[in-house]
């Protein structure tokens, strides 16, 4: 055995600390769409550490949270008698959501293989799904990284269940055109996912965004992940269904617990994740999160005008806090990303101010003029 | 818009701890699998709460803890050198197990429908993953409470993808016959998953105990719960291949991220749970946790003494520390759970001392007087 005795607690914290420092510093990381948790997340989650709402009804407080969280996420997207519930993020909404819709098809049409349409831009998630349930996955092309309706029409046919579109992608932080897909599945009476794990808690706060929620008739699921813009703790998803019922598709026996089914992917579920949602959404309140929200999109703008002003010109005008530039050096020690494309991609989260952002260019500059 | 407003942060924090409130204390549950988080757990997932795995490249202090969790446990189920990662909990394990079970089964037979086997008594997670991946559940008969070889020989037919066993059952506490299945399996040339979310660490701990783990030549893999008798932080699971590279069959690219692929059902993926594990393991070491588990397993004989005493007589004598009896009125406060049989289900988690057994018979005994 490794370590048949064991170490005290001051030995085994230390390490922990002297492991945590080799973690990159998040003052330097322009790549990641968590924003960092809110002090009042951090607070909450800690109260709430040891619940299970695998088990409701051994935790019944935490389970009216999680009721709380849902209808206020209902309500901003307009549809207060849906139903919804929480998961662990974006990826395990989207499976939820694809089993739904694909489960639905088969039964009615049995033996026949689903598929499902998503844009090219779509979250490497669905191809997961598509895995885990056997359906097969169309992409449809996009013009300026948005999904193309006119290629979506000609790809489906009888054996589409569901058309995904996305609020805030990845990669290029665009909007497909949701209202123009969701009259295309009305029409052909498919299920049509919103895949708005990031941009579902922006589109909301800002002034003439595209719309993506359920005030647009068709639209049947959006996901959104509170640990994302939301500040709250990992792992906070939502996702929602506009029939409340479709949960029940999914829904199994559960001998020995609380509660009598569950419709989850997973069985364990923590409520500290619930109770840190809860705390932010309720200590910014909706004008407390346009203000962050706003003061994002401010700095994503000014970060364009920035670079493009030292000659590195923007891959695209984004919807959300994504910005997005032509192929550049990247100077020590900025840790952003690449999308497919070979564009270089930065989320600009609460934690990236301008000041961060001006050093940033600053380096950029330096190091293409050596 | 519901609160249009903020809230003061003492305001919702005063309301989080009174909903907190309604939460049944832990020192009445008798029914929950997951034991208390220990105090070590606590501090460590304090530390980790910002970290992301599904990013392990911007957490590389945090990755390595994974990687040195997965190595204790692979040392402890003795095959050092298979692979494995860190889940959400047991059924997620369940489903990446079968998941790629199946997928192997598709690859070699396409389009033939795969069967799995399981045992009558378990957990529902294998009918939620039977439900997603569309293969046949096949449900084999059980001799007290453990999974009939049999029966299993019987039911195996070239279809058959996967044997799944169960080393600590949810509902008894019992452990299937893995040395005999494993041998069934071999022969088969088919996969052996051992559902150890539970009793992975408790059988370790007990001389004598029945043996499950990859020293018996047959088994493929096995998941174990940290969150459970790991005392560890929700959500905490563990998932061991004793191929490493069966996790490639599930992988698909990850554009944008710090790593090209991904093979996790989630993709954010908290590292503060695995600080957590990380952090009891190496405080308690073997004997340390050796001595709390051999405490349970004592308790658990002393509330079967007990409760025979009075003539409430067990309904087995379980391999791990879960109690069940005959049905009884449960007297108020305590929290039980009951079995498909209808036997009353109590797992013997470190809190619950010999006093609290003492409390809960005192009143079994007295409202059965009334």
């Amino acid at each position: 055995m490794q370590n048949r005795y064991g170490l005290a607690e001051e030995v085994v914290l230390a390490r922990l600390e002297e492991i945590r420092r080799k973690d990159t510093p998040p003052s330097t990381i322009f790549s990641s769409m968590c924003a960092q948790p809110h002090p009042i997340a951090v607070r909450a989650h800690s109260m709430f550490l040891p619940t299970n709402l695998g088990d409701p009804g051994l935790f019944q407080g935490t389970a009216t949270l999680e009721a709380e969280v849902i209808s206020w996420f209902l309500d901003l997207f307009q549809c207060q008698d849906a139903g919804g519930c929480i998961t662990s993020g974006g990826t395990e909404s989207n499976i939820q959501a694809l089993s739904i819709a694909t489960r639905q098809h088969l039964l009615s049409k049995k033996h026949m293989r689903p598929n499902v349409i998503v844009p090219a831009s779509a979250h490497f998630s669905f191809e997961k799904a598509a895995r885990l349930l056997g359906f097969e996955l169309r992409v449809a092309r996009e013009e300026t990284h948005r999904m193309d309706p006119e290629h979506v029409s000609e790809l489906i046919d009888k054996q589409t269940c569901c058309i995904v579109t996305v609020a805030g992608s990845t990669e290029y932080g665009m909007v497909d055109p949701v209202p123009d897909l969701a009259a295309l599945a009305k029409e052909h009476e498919i299920f049509l996912h919103v895949d708005a794990a990031f941009g579902g808690l922006v589109l909301p706060f800002l002034k003439e965004a595209p719309r993506f929620d359920f005030s647009i008739d068709g639209v049947s699921s959006i996901c959104v992940d509170p640990h994302k813009m939301g500040m709250s703790t990992i792992p906070s998803g939502v996702l929602l269904f506009r029939e409340q019922n479709f949960f029940d598709i999914l829904s199994v026996d559960t001998p020995y617990l609380s509660k009598k089914t569950s419709f989850h992917l997973t069985g364990t579920r923590p409520g500290a994740p619930v109770a840190s949602t809860y705390a932010v959404l309720h200590h910014l309140g909706f004008d407390g999160m346009q203000e962050i929200v706003q003061q994002c999109m401010e700095n994503t703008r000014y970060f364009i005008e920035e670079m493009e002003a030292i000659g590195i010109m923007r891959a695209v005008t984004p919807d959300v806090n994504v910005a997005t530039f032509h192929p550049h050096n990247i100077p020590e020690p900025w840790v952003v990303s690449h999308t497919r494309g070979g564009d270089v991609r930065m989320v600009i989260t609460p934690h990236i101010t301008c000041e961060l952002i001006d050093s940033y260019v600053t380096d950029v500059k330096k190091l293409n003029e050596k």
